[in-house]
Parts: structure tokens; sequence; C-alpha cells
């Protein structure tokens, strides 16, 4: 057995699986949780699609699982929610649980090339591909080749990576207030300069901003992004940035595919990406050639 | 002012409004949430209809306003959802914070009579007197005259409760995964005899199994009441018997009327809540004199 079930929540109309296995890309054991909409107990081998939600710093599967709502809209929609965990834990390097936003909790969806994390920290190579491959065989049910992508803070930083490094894979990528350009902000700056040192054209390979001009794919479906503008860090602190990436959409595919909304009041929290998961769970059942 | 406002958080269409104020009743500060769904900010005096919601054992108001998922349905529909606490905190009571279930964040929603908790512990007059009438003076556009009332585990016993003794005050009750006859049970034997003493009729005043033959109301709405199947509370410890609420129904004005829904594999958690809100949302709807 790949994975062990640690529990079966019923949960809207589908189940919460509760699951944990052991990496190869992380070599530490890992908790995954997976939504499987109320469709898929009566569905075919590879028929419902994915959706991949990464978290953002500090969180566990759990988090969004429980906060974000997603489970009403799968059902809705007839879509599987994979939410992977934010770093491994537990690999025994030192001074890996002492900041909340550099190591436990905040993997930063890169992999490692700083020796003391590149064994472990490949968050990256996990959760685009061992997760996928591993998940796939594990509910044959579910369609990994019919699969979109979104996620919070870092993890909307990891969706847009993510999608932009991977022509075609991603059918479409959103995001709550994703950390647009790391490169540029203080949490990028730690997590890339601790992760992958300090050669910057390596941070650029990781950067949305950096990667939008450079994406390969045939597919351009539109970026849908939400940013509340009572959220501290973009307004106080800078880490999110989504100008930034509208601007460098400019003159490439996504011109004007970038539909990015700064809404009025809302802050960095699951009371934020709750109120607008309705909005994107629409946006990637289209994607997903799902109708309601 | 009677009420500080900690955070004004947007969340869905409406606000969750984060308060705190001294309490005559408990003599403590008190905290609580108010969700005031999109119709408050344009709706005139005394219009917007509430739902008190009372919470489970160790709940802050916190826990169910992330996690129940009343938001989108109170928009919908157009109610405001109150959210109390579950007890007097910090009351320097000896012993009050020894135990997960009983004092601190388990305050049964009784009038204390026992002389070590009588002074703070009058959660029952709290949530059905002093809170609403001085919310009804904060948010003169709310209408504590058009009130119903759920809760869930504690707070679905402490709904049922102050429903059959409060006659035509509440126009409708629900609850999720209730204590339904706490004199049958650990929870209610351990709280009642702490709070209430040994002489058990002043435990009857409270029991929802006790009081439903004494109701003395002409409103006679429906009962609606969901258990889940693998929630341990029920299947494993007997803390809930929602079925003796019901037989105790029978020959009194609720005969027919109490809908007690076992849910297959649903546990006790808010993955079982917010599974359940969206119909509870629709039954306080209908008699609170709201459409879609």
């Amino acid at each position: 057995m790949s994975f062990t079930t640690d529990a079966t929540l019923f949960t809207f109309e589908g189940k919460l699986i509760k699951l944990t296995h052991d990496s190869t890309e992380t070599k530490t054991k890992m908790n995954v949780n997976v939504y499987l909409p109320k469709q898929y107990e009566t569905s075919s081998e590879k028929t419902i699609p994915v959706l991949l939600y990464l978290s953002g710093l500090t969180c566990t599967p759990n988090n969004a699982s429980e906060k974000a709502f997603w489970q009403p809209f799968a059902d809705q929609y007839g879509f599987a929610v994979v939410f992977p965990d934010t770093s491994p834990r537990g690999a025994a390097i030192e001074g890996e649980d002492e900041s909340w936003d550099f190591g436990s909790g905040a993997g930063f969806y890169v992999d490692a090339t700083v020796e003391k994390w590149a064994k472990n920290y490949r968050m990256y190579s996990y959760v685009h591909g061992e997760l996928q491959e591993k998940l796939q065989i594990e509910f044959p049910k579910l369609d990994f080749s019919t699969i979109s992508i979104t996620g919070h803070s870092m993890g909307g930083y990891g969706a847009l990576s993510g999608f932009f490094k991977n022509p075609n894979k991603y059918k479409s990528v959103s995001a709550f207030a994703p950390i647009c350009n790391p490169i540029e902000c203080q949490w990028g700056q730690k997590n890339f300069g601790g992760y992958l040192g300090e050669d910057k054209s390596a941070w650029a390979a990781y950067d949305p901003t950096e990667l939008i001009s450079k994406y390969e794919g045939s597919e351009i479906p539109e970026i849908l992004i939400h940013t509340g503008t009572a959220d501290p860090f973009y307004h106080r602190d800078a880490q999110l940035l989504p100008e930034n990436l509208v601007a460098a959409s400019k003159g490439t595919k996504f011109e004007g595919k970038v539909s990015s909304n700064l809404v009025e009041g809302y802050d960095h929290s699951y009371y934020f990406i709750s109120s607008f998961v309705g909005q994107h769970a629409a946006y990637h059942a289209k994607y997903l050639g799902l109708s309601k």
C-alpha cells in the first residue's frame, strides 16, 4: 500500500480522505487530504477531474479542508480536490522548525539546491510529480490528466509557478492572494535565498512574474486572481505584488488574460478565501469540461 | 458604548463583527460574533431577522464563525447570525479551567445555583436575555423579535432547552447532534450536578426531553435535528439520545413534529455541521418569514 488512510470523513455529499505516505522526493512521511465528490462512488475509471489546492505558509492539509469550503462546489461540478502539505515535516534538519515562514510549513514549492535542504525540501517535484502519480494509482477513478491548479498566498505563488513551468499540464490556474513576484518581496527573498542560494537566475526559474513571458504552452486559459485590499501582506508589506504580474503579462500570450481582482475590504484569511471559492470553482469547472 | 469592536471581517457578501462587552449576568468580559448579511447595510430599522447559534463544548464564538458556513445562506435569505461564547472566561473561580467539559467553555446554558458558580455561570439568562437586549440596541436594524435558535452538541441542547422554556419567543428551533436528554447522560449529569446541585428537579427544568411535554407556547414549529451515525458521542457514549426526545414527544403538541434525522457516516465535527447548515438555514428562513 502506497498510502495509509488515517480518516475517512463524510462531509457534504462526498468524503474527505486523510492520508499519509512515504515520499521518495522528500524522504519523509507526508500528509495529504483528498476530497472525493459525490460523483466518485458511481463513476468509472479515470473520469473525475482533479483540482490541486496548494496551501499557504504554516498550513497543513487540514486548514483548507475545513475552512475553504470547496466541498459543495466539488459536488456541484464533480471534481476532486487534493490538499497537499506545505513542506516535509520531521526531516531532522537543524533549524527547520525555528521560523514560521521558512522550513517546516514553508517549503515554497521549490526543489532546494542548498545542500542542507536539498535532500528533503523537494516540494516542486513532489506536488507536480510524485504525489499525482501515486494518487492516480490509489484512486483510479480520478483523472490526473484533467487537472487544474489553485492555491493561497505561498500556495497561490506555487500554483502560478507550477502552471507556467508545466506547459499544457494544468487546464487552468487561479490564486487567492498569491505572492506574484517573490524575487521582489521579503518572503520570496528569504525562501529563495535559503533554498536556492544566492544565484538569482535560479530564483527566476520559479517566479511567476519572470515565467509568464517564457510560457511554452499552446493552451492559454484566463488566469483568475483575487486579492483583498485589507490584506496586510498586500497593502502594508508588499509581499503579494499582483500588479507586477499583470504588468509582466503585456506582450505575452497572457496579455489581457490575467484577471487580477482587488476586492475591497477582504483580508488574507480563510474568511476571504471561502468568500471567493465559489467563483474559482466555476472558473475551473469550465476548463475541466464540467457543466453544472 | 456597550460593545467594543475587536474586528470587522469582510466575508462572503456581508461582515463578521467580533465584539466584546462587560456582561452584567456573568460579571466578566464576554466575546460574541455577529454576522451581518449583505442586506444589512441597505435595510431599515428592525427588519433583519436573527438566528442564534449556540456552540458546543470548548468552542469560542470563532469556531462556528469560521467553520460552520452560515454566511452564504445568511446572505441568500437575509438573516443575521449571532455566535455567543460557551461560558464566562477568566471568572477566577478555582478549578474553572481544569476540565474540558465543565467550567470554561462548558457553561451548559444554565443559571448555576451552586454557590461557587452562581455569581458568574449564568449563561441561560445571558444568551436568552441580556445579550439579545444589548445587541438590539447596538444593531438597531436587527429584529430580535423575529428570532430562531439552533446549536451544536451542548449548544443543540441549549437551543432545544431555551426554545421550550421561552414559549413563542423563538420562531423555530433546530440542532446538530444535540444532547437531547442530559439527565440521562454523563455530560449532563456532570454539568447539571456541578452547576445545579444534587436536586434533580432542578435538572428537569433544563432537560429538553423533560420540557417537551410542558411547553406552553401556541406556535408549534417542526423541530429539525441531524445526528451522524459515526458520531462517537452518539453510538459509543450515548451522550446524545435523540430517540428519547422523539419518544417523549408522543402525546404532546410536538407529536410527529420532531424531525430527528440519523445521517449515515457523519461524525460530530464541523465537517458534519457544515454539511447540513444549508438545510437548517432553509428551515429557519421559512419560519423567519424569509423567501429566497
